[in-house]
């Protein structure tokens, strides 16, 4: 079985095993004030062009999400995000559990634009019994999207002035973000994303590491007491250094941005095989996810050789389904998919595949 | 001004004054367990022909439907309500700020069905996945609902029957509970109600009571330790038998379906007011709240003599408002408010006015 | 049966009762935004000699202190407080229940002093792990205290001077204020608590009124939302006029001193009863609480005829209870109570009573 | 420096290590269904001799105690622990975060007796107001303990009994399980545990796991849902693998065992030369951490060369350390140290080192 159903089927890429490798005997402090977690931070306030910024390490994604937001919000604010949202849908009601309800914006592709934004806030604002509702009090954003569409830099800037506007910090989820600025669509750089956002995070998981998240705080009013809540939420690594040595690597020379590329190359050819062979696209995307829409014996017969994930039922005979890349995918695979891709199509030969 | 914005506009119905009175000087013990809550009780089992069930009462309705969702759920679940419930929208959070999700099910006129429940719960245990969203906990529903409408029998037992082949505790949130058994379009009784649902309250505070919510707990396994979380939510009143007087006074011999009568009476005599005069109505409602659509000159009009509630905007002429009645309202009010509806009409004589 | 186990026996003063009545009829908006309201904190701010204050109605003390201290915490962060405090024992975990420990300091007479707070303060700040642990984030203390013993106004100056310089807002926990201001060993007046408390309440279940409290907040960074606080916290009481009403009559001319003052005058003779009478007091409490130390037959006897609260046992023979007094205690039950004292006395005429 | 201040400062042992190396490339599915993840449950099984037995494995030691918890408890119930438990102190009230008190009993050596959990129990549903108090819901109990004492198995069993007696969950954070389990004080066996307590956890994060710990949930009322509560805790590792291959590997074959022997032989000889230097004891520890009662100079001393844990002020003069071991622990830095204690006394052949 050849694993496209996720982006985290293997371990570490090998610079990082080997960093780890070579560091392990070595004696440090724990929960990360040690000199790898120093070093790792300086390179990402480089990357983001961000001196000042705060960083914090943390071993995943829903973690991460919803320490940040925890952080944030008062008692009777909310988390305005897309509907398919992470935080909204597939986090067992992480947030909610902080105390905090997720307002939802409708979005069919994963984004939400900053006119939605604004007309939230004065829906809320301007309703004589707004202290009965949930007041937004953050925006939260995934870059890519899950649906693996990216954020244009207009876009972004568009968001970021109304959140400032309404003085809404704004919070771009990163588990992919290397994906997201790999995207031939993006024109964005960690440096317009700190510019733009007010907290985000770097995701490693998906990216290289074998695990790990980095928390960029840029907004000086958010930064206060931040190691109290990563402890209290469960983040706070009794080994740090495992993660400061790994985003050290990631980012010493730009290892981050190569493996990144290599995973959306990867994803390209398979959007393109798809594309060429008739089958249409759920979702737009030029990240590492796709979204094809398959007939269900397509999908029976990708599936004996390739492991992709259902997404959703299109109709009773097509459902879309989502292969990833990672900065792990090997090419000779992608390429076996490829030909497996076009022997279906010969194979079947038939219009019913297609929508 | 005359109010109709909503059913707790004056005090408490004049026999609970006089008993309020009567009782002052009494010593009781507090915290709802003197004579007068057990009498109230008692009242209440025999209208919802439920001897075991377990009587609490509490103050208002948020701390009721905060408290009773809170005891019922594990923290990974969450409650299954329309999109238009009161937990979902005008409780500021309550529930999630309880750690629990509100999972929404679309509805325009309030009500839910049975069938949505089971799509919704199939989806969650179909779905490979389901660990990562939140588990379908309880199902929420209000009778009548924030829209005015009620449910009928047939839809009570098709949605009991859904939540039990489920194993989902059905709650009633009966805020205006007697305004709806009291409309003309339900065949339930508080019987049915009790037979059909898991928990539900019976509402005091709009229908003659000073304040005042009556929970009553059908199912044996939600029974347990439910004073603990009315003191910990807020909820137990130091001088609890003010509660128990109310409850004893409302159902020793039907005051409360005798003044929920008198509103739905005084409700139907403002819809009819409306339709006969061509307006429109928002939603179907036949207990104590009316949402007729009104241009937005007739809303100023009659704005100057009565208060009523926004609803929505329809167009750029026309907006949905809201008319309350309650166990209080003078029927010389609502013969004046009929008179000023057609006087309207004849005054404007226009067709702008109607969709 | 006479009752003195608790000061909420009754029902309303006749005034408050009065008033109830008078206005019954009248409508007015719901929320707490009628001019009942309004004029009740204009009196309570006109009492407190701080005109900017903002001033909340709610209905009960749990609910009160929850919404005050999840108002103002940081996730991270507690409420310190004394290990007799009501948050820390008697609230069935409320404050926990919004996600906060309650730090608690020892005391055996219910006070805790400012050199106990900046301690506890230090021993945080010099931790070298102290994101580990929970960051004091407010002081909380309940003048009277559970106890009975009042807070000098040195006392209150010293804690309130340590708060302002660890940045720790002072909150006061007045369920039984009036009688701690009416205690003969009290210098303090409403205006110094507003002047050294950043936040507190006036009680009004416990003095006077059917139910209720009056949340004072002087410390503007602390007055944000606080209304939607109140609605999440179930606090928001449909008929607000009701709270208004009720405070209004306690402080349009007086009415809460004068009769919080009988209150502690009814509690002096009790206490005057016990110490002539050879038995000891387990505090030396001023105000409406008594907590004599009785032997196990003397309870048995008083208990036929008296309702009063088992305290602790104190030793194999003795335990001590509490008697409480207040604004609706009758003067001929504390006489026919002194006697009883008096003629235990001379029945049993044995020293093995006093300790 | 040389690092004794905890039990973390290394990487993982070499044959993790190798493990992780040889798989890595592998592709398995996510969040811990993988055969790895099987195979290690399937070891533990083995070791607990329960094959009923759930497994879950989780990254660090809060998080699981704050899952085990949040899961086990209903909202008014809270976690009996020592005063000097970590969820107690040490966790930045990760278990208040979930709403639930820690309810503490008085401990000197870190260990809570049967007697005590039976008083407590006892108190609480003899007190009249137990409504008014947080429900005594589960018992946690760590071994090792804090102080590094441990559990006889005669002491476990007493309070597995007086638990079950009481329907109180026991469950034991296990964080250095390995290390307890090898004390010569110490007659348990992990077969042992698995029949005494409902649920414990496994630590691999301080016994030769890079992170790790593996929760075992004997009681079967227990089992319900856990994964969802991962989850939502932030727990669910995305590459669950690394977990099953650090848990395989230390369960396959006795590393287990053989590393924890190795960190207390290691942790005896500090011991050993403390005493025999004459150095008091803080806790009478027999498992890897050590806490000898020093003068200041030595601390000054020593902490020129090694890093050790300040614990608490004995006096003006004495404090008490903490030394940990390890799997990792050198023996020649065992020696060194061993011989610096030695000179320590030689050159300042003071009585005043010693109380």
């Amino acid at each position: 079985m050849i694993r496209f159903e996720n982006d985290y089927t293997e371990g570490a890429h090998k610079r990082i095993l080997k960093r780890l490798i070579e560091t392990n005997e070595e004696q440090t402090p724990g929960y990360g004030v040690d000199e790898y977690c120093e070093k790792a931070k300086a390179y990402i306030q480089r990357e983001c062009d961000a001196s000042n910024a705060d960083i914090h390490f943390l071993v995943g994604g829903t973690q991460t999400n919803t320490t940040i937001i925890a952080s944030i919000l008062r008692p009777h604010q909310g988390a305005v995000a897309a509907i398919t949202g992470h935080i909204a849908i597939h986090e067992t009601g992480a947030i909610e559990a902080t105390g905090h309800k997720v307002l939802t914006l409708p979005s069919d592709d994963g984004k939400i634009q900053a006119k939605q934004v604004k007309e939230l806030y004065d829906a809320h604002w301007n309703d004589v019994t707004h202290e009965h509702m949930v007041q937004p009090g953050l925006v939260y954003i995934s870059n890519p999207t899950e649906n693996g569409t990216t954020y244009s830099k207009a876009e972004l800037e568009a968001l970021s002035e109304v959140c400032r506007e309404c003085r809404l910090p704004l919070v771009l989820d990163g588990a992919r973000l290397g994906y997201g600025l790999a995207s031939i669509d993006s024109d964005l750089t960690l440096a317009d994303i700190a510019r733009l956002c007010d907290v985000f995070y770097i995701g490693g998981t998906k990216i290289g590491a074998m695990f790990g998240e980095a928390v960029v705080i840029i907004n000086d009013a958010l930064k206060k007491d931040f190691r109290y809540m990563i402890k209290q939420k469960g983040g706070l690594l009794a080994k740090g250094r495992l993660l400061g040595i790994q985003f050290e690597t990631l980012f010493v020379d730009g290892l981050y941005y190569e493996i990144s590329k290599h995973a959306v190359e990867m994803a390209m050819m398979i959007r393109e095989a798809f594309v060429e062979n008739g089958f249409s696209l759920r979702y737009d995307s030029t990240s590492n996810q796709q979204f094809p829409i398959l007939t269900n014996d397509v999908i029976l017969e990708l599936g004996k050789k390739y492991s992709f994930s259902f997404w959703e039922k299109v109709d009773a005979t097509h459902s879309s389904v989502r292969f990833c890349t990672s900065w792990a995918t090997k090419k000779e695979h992608v390429e076996m998919l490829v030909e497996d891709i076009k022997a279906t199509k010969r194979e079947k030969n038939g219009n019913d595949r297609v929508i």
